[in-house]
């Protein structure tokens, strides 16, 4: 299959399983940023959040909720950091929640990339402009 | 009041806001990755995502791939990475999710720390075993 997560999901490829129901899927990621750290796919093929058909929304993410926990406790965690990487960034054009265990003093950090200022109030009241307009002129 | 967020939610402090419903509110985040760095939280107080009670968690995450949109294509965007910290890195103790507007070589990598490989499969089969356990002791 030309998609690795679609071959896991069709149980074509090896993989880590964690987790699965009728809709997703859990397991490994097998580069991990730590031991633990997972990835949940719908099993239909969706490249990115906005492609996730609303009926899937709510069991995807009652799903990444129910992970965090588990992969928090099993690997003796004291919290998770949860990430979906949409088009940019994205290694496998088929959308994945990253489930990673955290705990203090692990060497990463929340953000990891400088966080800056915006020039002016002005400039911020712009861009809050430009996304409310973009978030009302389309139904959800 | 004590919450930083609730305060924003109670309309008691200033914020850019550019959404909101009855269940949630979207408004800039004043320390941005990027123009357009949107924060994401549900109006009750909940700490992390394992806190979400069922009901918000099919609204709030719908309202989230809703921004993703409104703040990819505001900022004339290509990708949106979408990411929550929980308790670890987590500096506002009420769930807030991140979307925050890509575009290719905009200078942040989806994952920015070193990523790593299991010393094994079988340590890899041992950690698969750890979280499905986890997974499958806890009703969802």
């Amino acid at each position: 299959m030309a998609c690795a997560f679609c071959a896991i999901a069709a149980a074509g490829s090896e993989a880590q399983i964690v987790f699965e129901d009728e809709l997703t899927l859990g397991f490994l990621d097998n580069r991990p940023l730590f031991e633990g750290h997972t990835l949940l796919i719908p099993r239909a093929h969706h490249e990115a959040i906005w492609d996730l058909p609303d009926e899937l929304v709510g069991p995807s993410f009652a799903n990444v909720r129910a992970l965090s926990v588990a992969v928090r406790d099993a690997m003796g965690a004291s919290g998770a950091f949860v990430a979906l990487n949409n088009i940019v960034s994205q290694s496998v054009p088929h959308l994945h929640a990253h489930v990673v265990p955290r705990r203090p003093k692990d060497g990463l950090r929340g953000f990891f990339w400088p966080r800056t200022k915006y020039s002016s109030d002005e400039r911020a009241a712009e861009v809050a402009d430009l996304i409310r307009a973009e978030s009302e002129r389309r139904p959800k």
